[in-house]
């Protein structure tokens, strides 16, 4: 099952033969105080920059969410995505709760974007799935609903199935919906990696649909979270999560080894191409 | 399945629902060349040191291997194995070629020794196989025979299978085989990573036994060495290789982040503790 998502002039192709697809998560005001503080000015000079370089760090998608306290995102998420472009030729991933807003941003898309997110929750399905069919969109739909987060993986797959139905009955076909199996702190419950793991294996095998996770919300208080983060990547791209939302900047040469250890990275070109991009920006920061 | 070591007086269980057991791969004079002329000159001293090491960096076996050029191992391993196992109460993995040099390695063992290793030639089969049975140790079986290395995973299967009735005939039970997918370098091949990976996967669904690997052998001529070892680790983790053979001073941290990402350290308590020691290795080095 491929999911095709498109930038101005390129493709992207994410599959379970395909190598991981990084969606990179850096244009988001959340914990970025001098982002906020800027996107409340009205102030997107960072965006175009953050768009580069998560490109050169081998993000093939970029996600864009300007949800600033306060902030208009109706008028500014469209104005960010067309800055996003303008920069980069990447499909950009709209990340919003505010349905006026994804389908302002929509409107000024070039290719086909990911929208982030809907979940099963009957309200968010309504408002958010018409707007995956009329622009032909693909969607992001989280495996939780309006009883909350379900704690077994048996209960998010079932989830999942009914959003698929849904999604289905507007002629959304199956491979544009893009699962999250939700990742929560092990550091709160130590069972949380297993249930997500457990979540994307059922995911994969019963409905085959690719798969996208916030890997890093996993190590959340944790020391050490990159070590966590980088083996996390590593299980969760073997479970079928073959499109994590991450920072590339951090963890762009850990996804490449993944790829060259799962047998997707022919002659190990990307890897090594990963880690001269490294060397150089380390040799330009130091 | 469950594998059970012992040493003096401790018990180490590899099994599927376990922690990682990391087999302590330092005692080896291979690519040591320090330790290897001390090994040809009988000085056994740095044994106990790099024992405790381990065992303090989270090896719960040690491998112990002195087959540094003209050393007579048949003398030399059953001291190595004494002095490891009077500077830490761990189960040893005998490792050598020579059977009479594990024959006489494990005349003094104490405990429950794993022997490494069999394979599936015939030769080696009649001179391991019996030892295993007669002194009731367990023994990993490397998946390759008399035609060498099996390109497939399913053909390393067989090999597996092979192994495996030939020990039920000496009346070794199928859980004191442990078996290695084998690791090929991916510099090499860049789809040796994934046919290890398949091979892994196959032998815990079919057979359902516990597996070792040498995952640092994937990444051989590689830059970024740990990147790569630590992210195989997590994917042969989930593949079903719970005991690695490995460096626990270099891996010991992503090892533990393995486990609590795949649900097995409660409250994160081994990955902290892990984490501590390494802050005051650090802490002392510098």
């Amino acid at each position: 099952m491929q999911t095709v998502l498109k930038g101005p002039s390129t493709e992207v192709v994410i599959g379970p033969d395909e190598p991981i697809v990084m969606i990179g998560e850096r244009i988001n005001p959340t914990g970025r105080k001098a982002f906020s503080a800027e996107l409340q000015a009205g102030d997107l000079s960072r965006i175009p920059r953050d768009a580069v370089a998560q490109a050169e760090a081998g993000a093939t998608v970029l996600d864009v969410n300007v949800g600033a306290a306060s902030v208009d995102e109706v008028a500014l998420l469209p104005r960010a995505v067309q800055m996003v472009q303008d920069a980069v030729d990447l499909p950009v991933c709209l990340d919003s709760p505010n349905p006026a807003a994804l389908a302002a941003a929509l409107k000024v898309v070039r290719g086909r974007a990911l929208i982030n997110s809907v979940n099963g929750e009957s309200d968010k399905l309504a408002a958010v799935l018409p707007l995956v069919a009329e622009y032909g969109a693909a969607v992001i739909a989280l495996c939780m609903d309006d009883s909350g987060i379900p704690a077994t993986p048996e209960a998010r797959l079932a989830v999942a199935e009914a959003i698929l139905e849904q999604a289905q009955a507007l002629g959304i076909p199956p491979e544009d919906v893009v699962f999250d199996p939700l990742v929560m702190a092990v550091g709160a419950d130590h069972t949380a990696g297993a249930t997500t793991l457990a979540t994307a294996h059922l995911i994969r095998e019963r409905l085959g649909s690719n798969m996208t996770a916030g890997a890093s919300n996993a190590s959340h208080g944790m020391p050490e979270r990159e070590v966590l983060n980088t083996v996390f990547l590593a299980l969760l791209a073997q479970a079928g999560v073959n499109a994590p939302i991450c920072n590339p900047l951090k963890n762009g040469l850990a996804v490449r080894a993944i790829d060259l250890m799962m047998g997707h990275d022919e002659w190990g070109g990307a890897y090594i191409k990963a880690y001269r991009t490294l060397q150089k920006r380390e040799a330009q920061s130091s």
